[in-house]
């Protein structure tokens, strides 16, 4: 693996942005703790100066720490795929744990503008973002990827109430955040042949 | 804007990471001199470290520091862009510099399986990663939303082949490198009811 081979470990250590980046890891075991405030407004903040096409900022952000209304989302999601007739989802809450978000005590729902071709794209960066600074802060995070079929559902408009949106939004993506519980494990292997350079 | 309001500037000055999000622009000017090798390792890798959906890792870095071959790309996207009828796009064009890399030294091409409904995300999470990364080095960087344009296109397999991507594979985004030249202007104010609270 050629980046592997040449990559200088000092200098990504010494680099606390690419010792975040490499070290970050989806986290599906939480403390029971809530978040303090400002690690919340840290990682709100990072998600805020993420790019957005033609710097819009088109997106809004529901940070939830009431667990009835975490689940509540949940259920959606989970009916959603219910009805979706999707075997593959349909297999992934099979093997899960009945919930999307684990035991997290704050939940992020990163919504974006429908008629935006671009906001998705957009909602992908901020997302980042988020589980980077939650990285840089000690906080564990995963991206639940799932949320996005509440955007498709006849429903939408009534999520988007509930979810605080502006009109014509629609949710897009999950962040479950918390202290991680447990030892992190390492970063799974990365893949070879994934670069090509053209000098 | 209550974020601003509650925002700890020690706090997020203190930590490289979120100084570096916070911090980053997109940035248009370059200096000529191309990037050391390793700089451009660090990047790339930040890139691979990035999540994707079912740690898939379904992308495809195309790293090109030969100027004839980025002066090609930016033939393809204008080409298409002139052929779209998108009037948006072609204005955005006029008002440009005649290309949409500007005088990048180096160019990442991000691609990702076409059949993947989640590529786009996981190379918008791999293309911000890699926009952090270079901050953290001191590089410019700009995201290129246009290249994507590629990725529709009736050639989009000789595209790929040119690109060195494997099979199905279809090019998304553009991402300019180079040192900084000249000052960096300030972030532009980040809007204000983006975030609401279910506490």
């Amino acid at each position: 693996m050629f980046v592997h081979a040449r990559r200088n470990k000092e200098q990504i250590e010494m680099n606390e942005v690419l010792n975040a980046i490499s070290t970050r890891r989806s986290i599906r075991l939480f403390k029971p703790e809530q978040l303090r405030q400002e690690d919340v407004d840290a990682i709100v903040e990072a998600g805020l100066y993420a790019p957005s096409a033609n710097n819009a900022q088109n997106w809004h952000f529901t940070v939830i720490q009431n667990s009835a209304m975490i689940e509540k989302v949940n259920k959606w999601v989970l009916t959603e795929i219910e009805m979706s007739g999707n075997a593959n989802l349909q297999e992934m809450i099979k093997r899960g744990s009945g919930s999307i978000f684990r035991n997290a005590p704050t939940v992020i729902i990163v919504s974006t503008e429908r008629k935006d071709r671009f906001g998705v794209i957009n909602a992908a960066a901020a997302t980042e973002n988020m589980l980077i600074a939650a990285e840089s802060l000690g906080i564990g995070s995963c991206w639940i990827g799932m949320a996005a079929i509440l955007s498709g559902s006849k429903n939408v408009e009534s999520y988007a109430r509930e979810l605080h949106l502006p009109d014509g939004y629609a949710p897009q993506i999950g962040i479950t955040l918390g202290y991680k519980e447990g030892v992190t494990p390492l970063a799974p292997e990365r893949k070879p042949n994934l670069v090509s350079y053209i000098p």
